[in-house]
């Protein structure tokens, strides 16, 4: 198919996917003249995924490009794709802390020292405590348990999924768009707890 | 103080403290010159709430000023101030759906009309739909469910603060570092659950 009907496909307009060419997030066609190239079903569903990723994951265009690019790599296995997505979604933070390192223990989790998460939760951490609002810390394993119990329906998700050539993307989706779900749930769950709290 | 000294007291440098003056981040310090301005207490807090909130909460500065906004409305009720975060926060999603209604009734939410979190959970479940990942509809309760126990720990926090003036400021602080926390919490878990999993 020609650009115009790709755009149709996926409602993306012709000079945004334009620009997914250019920025290396969609493979070229395959060029039929100097002006025009041709496009397939592989097309479709990687401008539908770029567009979930940067309209509803809200990821910056470098971001997808390296989240785009893990699912490229095919030797890779599902643990290190978890990893490279992580790398590529997580805002790096700037240093580790013991209280991080005593928080993952006291989990029982094990994580690499490489994981990105450890200094964006260092970073958060350090924030709420200067901040002064004390009462958070009380509530952090609170958040530890919910993370817990769906880290762990995600990865049992990911192993019942069919294809390996599927579970990159599968990881892609999870991640990103896991996040887009729960702070949607989590927005609606607000209203309606601060509804019976204080009208 | 001087900027000077605002900006060895919080970490930030002064061009970023004069950017955050000029978009409306910081309330102005009291004019001593033409040249010169005197800032107080309010003003490092200040300066380290909006430091959190664009560095830590990965907020624009259109969406903290908003954030900042609400919490000057001394009138506001809690819940209002909830929903006036949450306006300045969540992605604005293009459309309301039928899914959507069905999981608030089906949770016994009650949650207004005007709530932006069901355009995004429309916006989410459609793309997932469209990308055909069926997987992720079955973890849908499971995320449910962690967004409740969340939302009404998060509420609780809140009215177990001490003054009124600080609630505002705890809405802000919970709802989006509670976002940060909740995402790095979960690419920790998530490495150890896929580790255990695949290795």
């Amino acid at each position: 198919m020609r650009i115009a009907e790709l755009s149709r496909r996926t409602g993306v307009p012709v000079p945004t996917i334009k620009y997914y060419l250019r920025e290396g997030l969609l493979p070229p066609g395959e060029r039929t003249s100097p002006n025009q190239a041709r496009y397939d079903e592989s097309h479709v569903h990687r401008v539908r995924l770029v567009r979930a990723l940067v309209e509803v994951g809200g990821l910056s265009i470098a971001a997808t490009r390296e989240v785009v690019d893990v699912m490229h790599a095919d030797e890779r296995t599902p643990l290190e794709s978890i990893g490279k997505v992580h790398f590529a979604v997580q805002r790096g933070g700037s240093s580790d802390s013991p209280a991080v390192d005593e928080l993952i223990d006291r989990r029982g989790w094990r994580v690499r020292p490489t994981n990105p998460a450890r200094a964006a939760l260092a970073d958060v951490l350090t924030t709420v405590e200067r901040l002064g609002h004390p009462d958070m810390h009380g509530l952090i394993d609170t958040y530890a348990d919910a993370a817990e119990t769906l880290a762990d329906a995600e990865i049992a998700a990911l192993t019942e999924d069919a294809g390996v050539e599927d579970m990159a993307e599968s990881v892609v989706v999870l991640s990103v768009l896991g996040t887009a779900l729960l702070s949607a749930l989590r927005g609606l769950a607000q209203e309606s707890a601060a509804g019976e709290r204080f009208s």
